[in-house]
């Protein structure tokens, strides 16, 4: 149990009018949650202290060598006012296998959660309540020792940032295109592809420049050995409906295991259906648009819940989906997901957690 | 032409004595260089100001994408007081193909070399004279929106540090005991490899944890494809002297293209011995080890300059180099390398540049 200080803020902000649009990830609230580690002492001197900059030598490994480590996950409101988590989890077990493979000290998953809720509660008035609306939550850890030679830094922050967040497609869930990219790799087995850390992400912008000088909104990476099989979009897990079985690729050690992924497998096998979790090549993708078998795509992660995917380019290949449509298999987990979340339907499986 | 404000320390810290070992990237002189990027401007504001704290927000891209490029070079004090960068149009040129690859707007390469001069100029004092210390360069580029989506920043900071060094390794040229990873995979092809970014170091760090566990001083990587073909060893490339030929990896897109390296290729071409850069895979250096052909093996760096190899271990092998002594080669390559750095063999390669 974590003993945190709670230094209230002195300069309260304005929250958003939610009657205007809000924009995912540039405001956030009045406070944050800080956690200093030292070799010596652990993790130590827990507080939720007002949303303030860092300040850090110009030497801190994090601007050098990329020792840094994020999650997200939302925080939504009740129509009864509880304040509820999606499966944090899951993020926090996530979190502690991304600090393992760089080399992070572990954080015990009690405190974690604590954390969470403790800079939540502080600042549950920041929670949005209109449809799609949410509360994003952004724990990262950053390495800061002021050293330049390589090696896994000996101190680190953990911090905790909050920003209410809109619907990520304010129009309201609409299918989008995607960029099956050819040249650009993102990540291979033996790498860090299945750790939330920087380098990954880094490594998929000028993929995603190129999308979208190309009018796509999103990439889909192929794996870095075959160049062949269908790996994620960065952002998001995807899926496919291939003549009536739900098709995903497996944990293979270079994707990222989504929790959003997870749970629609989860939702899929209790309503069902046939899901598999295994290799995909894009040929086979391919194939199955061309016999007309492919009836759904769509991708899965925290900011968008549920994205369904109209087209898929490959090299000179469109293949349009569902008529470029929103899928009904699409737009039941989009609804289930949505519903858990926001405690409108029973949580049967065991995935809401409350912050009192 | 930048024009580059100088704003003097009123703090001006103490020089540290030359005759206590200097430690490598622990102290930092008075003075950094910044200059700051927006869309709009470009770059702009060029200072050398006191070396002080960066504050930046806690939602700062670089802290949760890992974009960011940095370089390393050394400025040297030759005996007749002059002051001498190595190559720098080399770093120059890198720096900017990394810019390029992870969508960093491209630094002026005349602007850049200025800077450089500026910050040098400005802590000249501190750069210590002992044969193998020399004032390590660190520019780096930081991206700073503040903002939570995956995109390439529409702001950055461009900083140089400084730090007196010692001699890599403090008891002279020393061979070092080489661990070969075959778990962990550093880059691939179509990745970041090539760029010096972050991310690439963060993936080191697993496998250099269970390297010194094992009483290793560095990793040296296979590809992540075929996992059979050397890579390089993360802060260095790697040469092996087979039966009179010098063989080290081709610039492939996923190892780093050094400075050191390419140095060391045109001196040996120079000194007519034969030089072939070419996939090269790990059965070909066992075979050699074992026939008694594998003569030679040397890292090459901007850190240690040239540092031989003594011992490879691969799986369960090892494989004794030169009887885990310096290699003729190795020693030579050692001191003309360094001889030009410090002025004191003649620059017929024109690698030398003053600053004034």
């Amino acid at each position: 149990m974590l003993d945190i200080k709670f230094e209230k803020t002195k300069n309260p902000k304005p929250i958003p009018d939610e009657n205007n649009p809000l924009a995912f990830g540039t405001i956030f609230t009045d406070h944050m949650f800080i956690m200093d580690y030292e070799t010596k002492k652990g993790w130590h001197n827990a507080r939720v202290t007002e949303y303030a900059p860092l300040t850090l030598d110009p030497s801190a490994m994090v601007f050098h060598y990329g020792q840094e480590m994020f999650e997200g996950l939302k925080a939504y409101k009740a129509e009864d006012g509880k304040i509820l988590l999606f499966r944090p989890d899951k993020n926090i077990e996530r979190a502690n296998n991304t600090n393992k493979r760089i080399c992070i000290p572990q954080i015990p998953k009690e405190d974690f959660l604590q954390a969470i809720k403790a800079v939540v509660a502080a600042d549950k008035g920041w929670i949005p309540t209109k449809p799609g609306t949410s509360l994003y939550i952004r724990p990262f850890v950053i390495a800061t020792d002021p050293y330049l030679g390589v090696r896994p830094s000996d101190t680190y922050k953990f911090i905790i940032i909050l920003s209410p967040v809109g619907p990520y497609y304010p129009e309201g869930l609409n299918p989008v295109k995607i960029w099956i990219e050819d040249e650009y790799v993102r990540a291979v087995k033996g790498g860090i592809g299945e750790a939330k850390t920087g380098g990954n992400y880094v490594a998929s912008l000028a993929s995603q420049v190129k999308a979208h000088d190309a009018g796509y909104s999103q990439v889909l990476w192929l794996d870095g050995v075959e160049r062949k099989y269908i790996e994620e979009v960065g952002a998001m897990n995807i899926f496919f409906k291939i003549d009536g079985t739900v098709v995903t690729p497996m944990l293979n050690g270079s994707i990222l295991p989504g929790v959003t992924r997870d749970s629609c497998i989860a939702l899929c096998k209790n309503w069902g259906l046939p899901v598999e979790e295994r290799k995909i090549s894009i040929d086979e993708i391919y194939e199955a648009a061309q016999k007309g078998t492919l009836e759904e795509v769509w991708g899965t992660g925290t900011a968008a819940v549920i994205s369904p995917v109209g087209q898929l380019r490959w090299k000179d290949h469109i293949m349009q989906i569902n008529d470029g449509g929103i899928g009904e298999l699409s737009q039941k987990l989009y609804d289930t997901v949505t519903g858990i979340q926001l405690g409108k339907i029973k949580d049967s499986l065991n995935w809401i957690e409350e912050v009192e």
